[in-house]
């Protein structure tokens, strides 16, 4: 398990001044993408007003796209992605004795500090996912509670899905998938909330539209600053009378924001400019997989590189380690996740090109080698 | 899944007048069991005072002779093992942000209305329960969250573990076995807590006293009101600063009893008089075990049946169904626990004899030999 | 501000061993009456069954007699007062982001631990009680929020008064502050709770009957082991829908208990015995306060006992301090509850007899003699 | 009581298209500010990286500047001021069964829909405030909980004040004040939060520096975007241990951003720019305060008007309300903020020029003198 937040205490890349490197390749998250000098300029001259008092125009704006685009009535910016299913989350469960169902290995479930429960008081009754991000469809059923036992029981409210699925490497729920939960959902009377922090990537991977990949859904969070290259932001998505609710949640958290319509402006520009680029990253990701693969000492799932996440494996019998090769990296200016001892995480993203992705493997490949040698070298 | 709180209005034995049958055997649960003349004698006599004012003489006293037995620095009288057990996680997991790992199939997370999160606002992280009630280490191990990475992890505070494990049918965890738990716990400074509300059937069935099979927990709730036949409560156990916290939370709660004493007189009785009877308990489970593995259409896995709980299933192709029975044998005074369509769980106490076993055995024989009769004669 | 739960370590009773007095008149609190011999064997004999199954008929005879006398639908016993409280604040609060307005000297606002809070996550809006218990028409009607605002408003749902109202002294609300309250709820959607841990001082004082008295509210809870003299428990009563929710509720916080018969036979013959006796408590409640004021020394506001709660006053210039008082009583087996350096709380209860009152009398005004002339003789 | 986010519904001027009104003059609030040029270059401009990774220079250099200002150790970046008294409150009181000692009249209190307790589980303890905007210390000090009575008490762990205090007009707490309250707060072990939304408007009225003004704060929140008139966001500040509890609350409740140098850039432009101009808005203030109370029909306390807030009364016997003239006002593009049906709310701030506030005067003469003739008239 690897946190995108905080790994980098643990790399060595903080040890080597800057200077030493001429160029950085940032490939440890998506989230790291600076503003494009479109977003620079959209924020400079963006119109804004208070938006806590729901005046923003350009907040406005982004939520109504936003909105069209997922075909929700409504839709509201919010701080981050966290914040964004934290809200949903709660809006849905809104009464006190609540479950929510959702994957053990959902980036709810394990990266965002159990704040559901530390914060929200819902309790989670986390399923197995599988290695595409799915849950069976059996265990989901299984894990709704009867409602003729409540007396022992929380009520289950809500099911949680995410897609694409982070933990997983970035694979995608199809449309068939998410809507046979969202039928599930329906005869239970619960509610679906998908985590949509890379819907994006999974619409793009998938060729289908976002608004039919989430149609079974009550709510969705949706990232603007991870694929999307935005600086900062996530939008949900819902019903009017869900986002109502939101609205008044996102201020009790402290997620109002004034003039918010200075992010929201580089959230709308993001949405113009890199969706597209989203198909470039992807066919990144596997370049990069397949070229990780064929270097000796190393395994790469290509299949499982279905959008723009790549883990790759340490073999057994090899003198690397993650953390090593980490290191090494960090010296050519390549920065790189540490997922365990044998396993590292790299994430494409709309400011990694093709010249980087090939220099990645260059250098890996020669830090692999080197390794093989190194009781001889060194 | 079933919850032995609220099955009965599914079963039929409602529908038939307490007038039609001469005699009941409760097999629902061991919790059904009624007061003995000793302990309605000792309630009548108690000596009592405000509990609350820490003044109640026999409380005190029940509270010294379970840190005894337990080996633990001091004691708490509660209610219900649900408060036992929500306390002692509160209490081990006082500072927002915390974790427990539990597992899947423990009563904390499955039968105590997620209250850990829905009022202690802990988050759980469950791992999966083995049949025999066990957690892998590794996998407890592995559910530890990296302090290094806490800006997105809560900090896991508690391991949770049950003994003897309910939902797996009443089975043993080895002093091996929680010694091992406790020094994982104890390498990651974390605390272990044991939900022991079957903690005498796990001694007498193991042959270890309570006290060396809690020794690695750093508290444990232990239920005078299953087994061991008192009317109400449990007591919880730990260091006297664990139960100085866990006296102020019982406050809080509304957990705290005036008079206490007079429930504590008959928890005193039910530690003299039942500990030891709960061989017989075990020996009477076995008895039905293997008489009703001998009937056919039924099946019981013998080598899981350690104390008092009997799990028997209905086999494939038999016209009996889980529902039926239990409604059959209610017409014979015969309360059974209706856990899925084709399993049925009995829990045996001090107040179900031999001749009960035997009388059970012959009512369900009949049964399923009528009801394969039944497409024939009714 | 005084703790009726914890104060002793501040008294000096407990330095004087039991022998050293031949008689001890607890005047604490009425929470520390011993059970009579006839809730003894009440509780020797009670028929019992399980009641976390809904099943132990003498907890449904105490339930039914409780909704009768209070004129609600249903009710359901409790472990405590404060888990009454705590329940029914919860039930009329359970969506997340609520507040409850009540008096900033409340039982519940003053001497819960903040459960509402701290377990409950309910917002209180504490508006200042009179010294007569009330709260100002006009301040609860201010402190309603405008639902127009919830954007930063939290959600008004409930409020709480206290009738009698201990820290005013056990003062009484009337039918028609009480239905005026009522009013104002229902006009703005809100529900009203009594906390009625003394309604029936309340109802006897003011020789209104227990459900006209409680007319308006939309939940009572009551306490059993107060003035009614009862050895454990509570009752909290509204609708169905109410004590449905409160069941479960009560589960959660771990307050179910399984064969509670036991002390609900105590809560039926602590009904039938001790209602009447309040108005003797009155009485000697009365005759104590009179007999104080005449102490040289001492003030006692006589009209503000209404009930059986008398707080009486060390003038200044004495030589004598409440704490100092407590001690000398203490030698005399008489016990008070130092409530500030020159306050003192008395309370009657039916274990409290005229000739207690008479003699606690004397012994006071020795010892204000006594201090008197202290400064020659010691 | 008002709320500043949700007024809008009940003035007018979203019935008056834009088009009818030349100019905007916006004295709702000082949240309402455009970001100047200099800001949206800066913006524009910004240094930024991933601030969740703790990596985004421009935010650190915001953290060290404030920090630095304020004389604390260290500093953190909030979305708002509520999530900025949220997170400082809930790591004071991190431990469940915390209390907190606040004014009953602050913005915590009143305008933050309780989060501290809906969210975060503190119990509020509310006590009088004064007209200024201070507590009694006395008040504070028999708020405090003793904790020897810790089985019913909660326990106290912070005091906040709120300095300027904007619900009573933005009133400043003096040095020697504040101070007093540290003494307080330290000799019984508690934390001293305070809320300096416009500590800047304080420090400039007082002519106290902020970092002696709060010395005696262990945290204090400052807000960006009041009187500072950045468009987005606070920072807290305090130890770096407080810092760093903090900042992983802002993970859980969501508020940790990517690239937020982009708003840290245009608050760093604040505290350049518009620091220095606080001063003319407070002449502005008392100007309009002065220039108000001579207008027939209207009073304002002007000894209440130390910095940039106003507020003025309608007199009795005025056919004039607030409401109504609110709606004039927004004919004339003057945006007021009605506060009850006889009270109105000005605030100002650097895009409030002497000549609005001269035309402000002018136009709300006008509608007086227009009002007191208005029976013939109209």
């Amino acid at each position: 398990m690897m946190c995108p937040s905080n790994i980098l205490p643990t790399t060595a890349f903080l040890l080597f001044p800057a200077t030493m490197v001429t160029r950085t390749i940032d490939l440890r998250s998506d989230t790291v993408t600076k503003p494009t000098e479109a977003m620079r300029l959209a924020m400079a001259k963006a119109e804004v007003d208070d938006d806590v008092l729901i005046h923003d125009p350009t907040a406005k704006h982004l939520e109504t796209e936003m909105a069209r685009i997922t075909g929700k009535e409504a839709a509201l910016f919010v701080p981050s992605g966290t914040m964004g299913n934290l809200i949903s989350v709660l809006v849905h469960c809104d009464i006190r004795g609540s479950e929510v169902i959702l994957g053990n290995n959902s980036h709810i479930h394990v990266y965002e500090n159990g704040g559901i429960s530390t914060i929200g008081g819902v309790h989670p009754r986390p399923v197995k996912n599988n290695d595409d991000g799915t849950i069976d469809i059996d265990l989901l059923h299984a894990a709704i509670r009867n409602p003729n036992f409540e007396i022992c029981y929380p009520k289950t409210r809500l099911i949680c899905l995410e897609n694409s699925h982070a933990n997983s490497g970035g694979r995608c729920l199809s449309v068939e998938y998410t809507d046979q939960v969202g039928e599930l959902a329906k005869e239970h009377g619960l509610k679906l909330h998908i985590d949509g922090a890379r819907i994006f990537n999974a619409s793009v991977a998938l060729n289908v539209p976002v608004d039919r990949l989430v149609q079974a859904a009550d709510s969705v969070s949706v990232c603007l600053s991870k694929g999307l290259g935005a600086p900062v932001g996530s939008v949900i998505v819902g019903t009017k009378s869900f986002i109502a609710k939101a609205r008044i949640l996102r201020k009790t958290l402290g997620g109002g924001m004034r003039q918010v319509g200075i992010l929201c402006a580089a959230g709308l520009v993001a949405l113009q400019e890199n969706v597209e680029k989203l198909e470039i990253d992807h066919k990144n990701a596997k370049t990069l997989a397949e070229g990780l693969n064929k270097i000796k000492g190393l395994s790469v799932d290509i299949a499982y590189v279905e959008t723009n996440i790549v883990y790759f494996n340490i073999l057994k019998g090899s003198h690397m380690t993650a953390l090593k090769l980490g290191k090494i990296m960090d010296e050519h200016g390549i920065l790189l996740m540490v997922d365990s001892p044998s396993r590292v995480r790299i994430v494409i993203h709309h400011q990694v090109s093709a010249s980087d992705v090939h220099y990645t493997l260059a250098c890996i490949k020669q830090a692999m080698t080197g390794v093989a040698e190194e009781n001889g070298s060194n």
